[in-house]
């Protein structure tokens, strides 16, 4: 069986972090995501529900099963959407690459931030595909370490970034697996493809996006591996604390910040 | 007085890519190009016309004069709009660091595809700012060679493009500047500023943009560079050679390639 090591590790400031994503990011990624009335939705890998709360309460008329490989996140997840009174999910503990499904049971199906952690996606995608009913959509989200780029541009932030995604593909991910949604979803057999690039650009005219994305998810990923990355020895600790710095100089106010996300449908 | 290298040369070859270019990248960068009825518009560092043809037909409430440094590249451009019978557009001869207008006659400017080939992109700014009325827009677009990534991955790819990137340097360009619109504009003087990135995504489900920008619009123009990139030993022949493969590679059936451009705007 594949393993699946998680890169950000499962802090509760890490749990703050995506709940700060996925708010910023909520219109940006998840303001398409409409499924038809009374349909029934699988998310796999849920993690803290930092995605689930803004899927379910945007689809009252859908009911979502939402898994994760985590004990501990399913709980976070399922305190969140509880005190936010959405009863339209359920919450399992699975294994994506063996799901506790029957073949062909879900309307639609969607993984969001998944397929980058994965050593097999692949896999993943088709054990996915199983429990799907024949006319279903798949979706997938995913961002792209690479597509990050800057003002004022430093090297030391390249490179810091560049820790990540060594460290996220040391333990079998793909920290740039956004630019290959589309032909990943095609290799599973999925038909009708198609993935729209979701990109967020902050200035200082966007203040919102410069706290809620530039630097409490980027830059706070980023230093989320900061002992990993100059324990390993990827980097001397000064270096990448002179990357964090110019991360967060980006944020000032003749800054600028930009990353792409991928999000990608097929039917089955 | 500062000078102006174009590092894409001026062959017929390129006038065919810039023509390409502008043809698929209409709608992404031009549908809110829209000026108000009557308006005197001006467009500085026309080149060959590739972007005034749209604009001017896209516009026909309104008069344009395009200016350029280039004789040669004004005679191709005249050409063009005569060739298409567009009426609305006057050309001049003229360098945008001394234009030959009179303070506040144009309604609104646009400079396209211009500052990222100034040793001086401010005091080009300053310079139309000259020529703009109180109250009229100042419209710029340009790329970002950084912004580029694609998959296949490749570094002599990377290091190919790179050639451009500090070719263009060296003649006191910047490939980069589409990250540095919102503090450029800001830097003249310019109140209410917003930049908005304009995104290239292609994969083989958009046969068009495969064609006309990985392949004809990006790679064409890397390629343009050959013999300066090996020439002056930035790379040697054969990686640059693989390079250019490799983003062909790109354009095939499982690839993707993803660009970004910047349009940002602001009033005087």
């Amino acid at each position: 069986m594949e393993s699946t090591k998680y890169v950000h590790g499962y802090t509760s400031r890490e749990s703050i972090r995506l709940n700060d994503q996925a708010n910023t990011l909520e219109e940006i990624i998840h303001h398409d995501t409409i499924f038809p009335k009374g349909s029934l939705i699988l998310e796999a890998g849920c993690g803290v529900g930092a995605q689930t709360k803004i899927m379910a309460s945007g689809n009252p008329g859908s009911k979502f099963i939402s898994v994760d490989i985590s004990e501990d996140s399913l709980m976070e997840a399922e305190k969140l959407i509880r005190s936010l009174n959405i009863t339209n999910v359920e919450f399992e503990q699975a294994d994506i690459y063996k799901l506790p499904f029957k073949d062909e049971v879900f309307d639609d199906a969607i993984v969001c931030f998944v397929l980058e952690h994965l050593n097999n996606p692949v896999h993943a995608l088709h054990e996915v595909m199983r429990v799907l009913k024949k006319g279903g959509n798949l979706i997938a989200v995913e961002g792209d370490h690479g597509s990050a780029f800057f003002h004022p541009d430093s090297e030391f932030a390249t490179a810091a970034i560049q820790c990540l995604v060594q460290l996220q593909k040391q333990k079998g991910g793909n920290a740039n697996i956004g630019r290959e949604l589309y032909p990943l979803l095609n290799s599973v057999g999925l038909e009708n493809v198609s993935v729209s690039p979701r990109v967020v650009y902050a200035d200082s005219s966007k203040p919102h996006l410069v706290e809620g994305f530039t630097r409490n998810t980027f830059t706070a990923m980023i230093e989320g591996v900061a002992q990993e990355a100059f324990g390993s020895g990827m980097m001397s600790k000064k270096d990448f604390e002179q990357g964090i710095q110019d991360l967060y100089r980006t944020a000032e106010e003749d800054g600028t910040f930009i990353y792409m996300f991928f999000k990608g449908s097929g039917i089955k």
